[in-house]
């Protein structure tokens, strides 16, 4: 993100102020080791913050700009002792730290250092050694240990951080070998002190449990079909010709800082280690629409029932982080077209800056027809063609890659797409053998079935902070009403939702789920202004729900929440997921806030979040191996008698004066001619 | 499509065999009045088909070619007297009229020339004009006839053809003035010999039936908000930079004649006066995937139980054609890049040939990332983007238009996608009254409830003939399974129909259906080669079962359908929609086929064909006016366990070299730079 000597409240830390914080911090602890986890914007409150934007947005009057605070987590401790992870809130206009909280039983994500640590100790440890040995594998094998962040299952959840370390092998010499090709026959648990405490056996069979058996490698199980790298991977196909994007006036976006304007839109595009990409302060002709968009959280529980795989289940955001594990986006490979690049700021564990560069892209895409007519009568088209922003991001986490996109139109629609690809996490299976909750993509290698589950958090802000959730459904009319004697009618039943809650999707009943501000009704139709959500129809979680999956994911009971707004509730699954025991999440503030006389529960007329679960159970097709093909899901928000008409009516006409498309001639493709119709 | 000397069988007419089978046809009527309302392909059997393409594709053995066939249906009579619906099949090898059936009780689809003169006969009418007269109307008004088939409903089913219209109000001199602005209380019904026989005012308010109130037009109805076509609508942002697709070396889609290859793919495109685009013979990387896709239906029943507007039930692909309804496309304003067009031909009443010109474009897009795996440990990133084959039509069905776009990807998927644009179907309502199926989008402007409900005929040839349909459900394993001791185990359980039937889609158990084949098991997975249908999920029909709504469009009722083959059932709610009376479509022909000893409804390992009925319940947003956003529906069908990997695996991986993108700087967003990395 661009630094400005006058950051808006939104603008994530700046470099100096991350080294600011962490000086703050460092002096504080004189003497004592301090290991920076964390050094990112704690955000205004919204109370602060609505009459900041009000007084931007209007130019009235004047309002004092919220401090800069910086949110801070670390491992404090004296050299030698073991380390406690605090938290300070470190006021960077003041210089004072705010508070300072021990977190005790609770750890940080996933810390790269730490876990490269973890596989060497792993790789050093002499009874490792033997089980490896025992294995026999093939000449010229490297072992690969990939350490995952244990999931609690109420048998071995102690106060320690637990890492389980899986094992693969790289056959050939590329340090791109596909090593998810060769799981091997072991599994490792280490503890936080880098010891191992337990190794074992992995389970081959659908019958079998952890077992001892210390079988060699199966030979048979080498094969040379499950290469994604160009080096190793070298049958391609030449028939995809060039295509490029040109926009001779450049893009029709434009960046001040990190508010992004276009069509219509303005925004301010955010970043954090955790979520990533966030938006904040989104309007449309300078309407408020939404506060904040985030992604919330997301959780992959495998479903795999043999022990040790049940320890399998991952929180990309809380566990790893969508932030730390963005990648570096290439110009002509992640984005096509005239790309803007945004950089982000973290921090290394001294507490210094630390560049994410090139972690956002934004481009724009034309998104084929935006609306035509035709009038018979005249045989006169008009035609407009959909011209689309894209915010682009991508993480890779272990195997798998996540590419998260927020679409926005010139109809004031907004899409978020998420992409699955990358590899699949793989697990050993014995040659022949067949498995009910897997599938076999090569000899030897089982790619367990598991589920993606993705919360999107949409904290609304439709012509202001007062909105409610409809929802809506459409129901046949009675056969005997004397109003629809030839039983064709159907008529929308909407009811208002009163209190927090967890709901579910019907695409039968066509329930739609509709943000409104009742304030605001629209001259036109009579009816409260409003956004609908366009949900992506996905199983939810299948774990039991007393399950430890179940309990540290409670938003995966339902595809759509709606809660009353709370500054301190933007994760789903609860702030600290790592090795989280449950009980912290979305279900909880519900429950705790019905059970608190002090508190309400109506999200009627009230400051709401509304929040998306949604996702796939992946069963995999060997049509996702070795790299998987994007799989694609979908969530939109529409405006719902929100305006006064279609707000892409005034798209500019299309013609090919402006659009300079080439036709290809019927003799052959390679010959183009362009013309001027 | 280009005509050729050795037409394959698969290719529609040329325009040489219309103007032949229309002369064998006038010949064996001499002296007899002939208007031609169809000269189309009679598509091959199937059993003929299978060996021809075999031969085709091995080369090997040979075969003889399927006769040309015209399917021509006219209406046939003595000058003066009543004509007759007759249907001809025309052996155009052998010069001979093969077949020849009177259709009593049937209608053809819409024809242009007769709705024009139903209009005229309206206005020239005197009780419609006392009655316009009594309107009031500003002055400047022109009245616009609108005339539609009229949906049976049990009340006034002759065996004449009947036409409803309904009267709109131009109150601009020109002539792409939006009339659907203002909807007139007035209609009539109009008989197959242009009498009017019956008038009457529209109802106006929800507890009101049709009525006889002679009120005059409502002045305050008049507004400036309605109008799209540019030069009315004036206002239009400028902020669209202009975006253009240049491919250098040119696309990389090849055409002979009809066959399209791209990337794999080979197909062969056709094209009719009622389905539009069909696809025949789809093949990836030389493996039969369909026999033919198609477009099989479409009904749009509207919700206001009030009479007459029950009588509003479209089938637009039936009663009116996707073919000789289909746009003629234009180089920049319906397509963008490089493209190439498609003509089809049709014939005149007189039965000459009549060309449809460019009513399907080709071209390709850049979809983004296909797939991308970045190594953790060596940092190296490896991406493709995702190429698509874009083959699109557009129809102008009076108000609406509905765009249809099959995508091909590298990855062997296909999607089918409808986007529904255009003008709503208004209807007048008093200025300040609101009704429970309808949404007031302008003053006096009533845009009704009504549904889409769209019908994809997939006939499957994985590997092969003989296919099955799989229903593939994942389900958690029992908490008390010894083998599930954590509650996170799933499992997956699939049960293949056996017998011809209507299904429904369910999310929540995450309901996947699978074509299969059976006699081919993929060697790795050891499961079955096969397709799986991504469906569209949509609330089915309305109406109720008893409805004629209902008893007309049977494929409305289920979103899955499975029945055997056969040659002659590729429309799924019956050869002659026009005021049907049901009891023609999928249901019925699974019904009789059960009820017939003779008859097997045996699906399980045989020719079979599946249909997706999907759509929108559509209760319109003031935001779909004056000319809606397009509204995208999207059906997919992607491998599953049919390839031994990743089918995109081998696309060449990306590089800037290649995709020429450029690089906006900090500055502004109008200055750029093309950087080579």
């Amino acid at each position: 993100m661009s630094a400005s000597p006058f950051p808006h409240p939104f603008d994530p830390l700046s470099p100096e102020e991350i080294r600011l914080a962490g000086q703050i911090v460092r002096n504080d602890l004189a003497g004592v080791d301090v290991n920076f986890r964390v050094i990112t914007l704690l955000e205004p409150t919204k109370d602060e913050m609505i009459p900041f934007l009000e007084h931007e947005h209007s130019g009235i009057g004047s309002v004092s700009t919220p401090s800069r605070v910086a949110k801070v987590q670390a491992y404090v401790g004296q050299a030698g002792e073991k380390k406690k992870f605090t938290e300070f809130m470190v006021n960077l206009n003041t210089r004072c730290i705010q508070s300072k909280q021990e977190l005790p039983g609770k750890h940080s994500y996933i810390d790269a250092d730490y876990m490269r640590q973890v596989e060497k100790a792993c790789l050093a440890d002499s009874r490792v050694q033997d089980e490896i040995r025992s294995l026999n594998l093939p000449e010229g094998a490297t072992v690969v240990v990939e350490p995952w962040a244990y999931a609690t299952d109420g048998m071995n959840d102690m106060n320690e951080r637990v890492t389980m370390c899986w094992f693969y092998m790289r056959l050939s010499p590329h340090p791109d070998a596909n090593y998810y090709a060769y799981p091997l026959d072991l599994c490792a648990e280490v503890s936080e002190s880098l010891e191992i405490t337990r190794m074992y056996r992995l389970p081959s069979g659908a019958d079998e449990r952890i077992n001892d058996v210390k079988k060699h490698f199966d030979s048979s199980k080498i094969h040379s079909t499950s290469e994604y790298h160009p080096d190793l991977a070298k049958e391609r196909r030449q028939t995809t010709r060039p295509y490029h994007v040109s926009q001779p006036d450049g893009p029709s976006f434009k960046f001040v800082g990190n508010s992004l304007s276009w069509e219509k839109w303005t925004l301010r595009v955010g970043f954090n280690y955790r979520e990533g990409m966030t938006l904040h302060d989104v309007r449309y002709d300078g309407r408020s629409l939404f506060y904040r968009l985030s992604l919330s959280e997301m959780f992959v529980p495998y479903g795999d029932s043999r022990c040790p795989y049940p320890r399998k289940g991952a929180f990309d955001l809380g566990n790893d982080g969508a932030g730390v594990n963005a990648n570096n986006l290439k110009l002509g490979c992640d984005c096509l077209g005239h790309i803007r690049y945004i950089d982000a700021w973290h921090n290394t564990s001294s507490g210094d800056p630390f560049k994410l560069p090139h972690v956002i892209c934004c481009h724009e895409i034309d998104d084929g027809i935006l609306w035509k007519h035709t009038n018979p009568r005249t045989g006169n088209a008009v035609v407009t063609r959909s011209r689309v922003l894209v915010l682009q991001t991508i993480i890779t986490v272990s195997n798998y890659e996540y590419i998260f996109l927020f679409y926005f139109g010139q109809d004031a629609s907004i899409h978020y797409e998420v992409r699955a690809t990358g590899i699949l996490s793989t697990a050993p299976i014995d040659v022949g053998d067949k498995v009910p909750y897997g599938t076999t993509v090569a000899p030897g290698v089982l790619a367990p079935y598991h589920q993606h589950l993705f919360c999107l958090r949409i904290d609304p802000a439709l012509d202001g902070r007062l909105n409610s959730l409809a929802v809506e459904e459409s129901h046949p009319m009675p056969t005997d009403d004397a109003q629809n004697p030839f039983g064709v009618g159907y008529v929308t039943k909407s009811n208002i939702v009163s209190e927090e809650s967890g709901l579910d999707l019907d695409f039968a009943s066509n329930r739609v789920f509709k943000i409104i501000n009742e304030n605001k009704v629209n001259p036109i139709t009579h009816t409260p202004v409003g956004f609908k959500l366009l949900p992506c129809y996905s199983q939810m979680l299948l774990a039991h729900p007393s399950s430890y999956h179940a309990r540290r994911s409670e938003y995966a009971a339902h595809a759509v929440w709606v809660t009353r707004y709370s500054d301190d509730e933007l994760y789903a699954a609860g702030k600290h997921t790592m090795q989280s025991q449950g009980g912290e999440g979305i279900a909880s503030w519900i429950r705790d806030r019905k059970q608190d006389a002090q508190q309400s529960s109506s999200v009627r007329n009230e400051d709401i979040v509304v929040w998306h679960t949604f996702g796939s159970t992946h069963n995999p097709r060997i049509e996702d191996w070795p790299v998987m093909p994007c799989e694609k899901m979908v969530v939109g928000l529409k405006p719902l008698n929100f305006f006064l008409g279609n707000p892409g009516l005034d798209v500019a006409i299309s013609t090919q004066d402006a659009n300079q498309s080439t036709l290809v001639t019927e003799e052959t493709g390679g010959c183009c001619v362009k013309t001027k119709l």
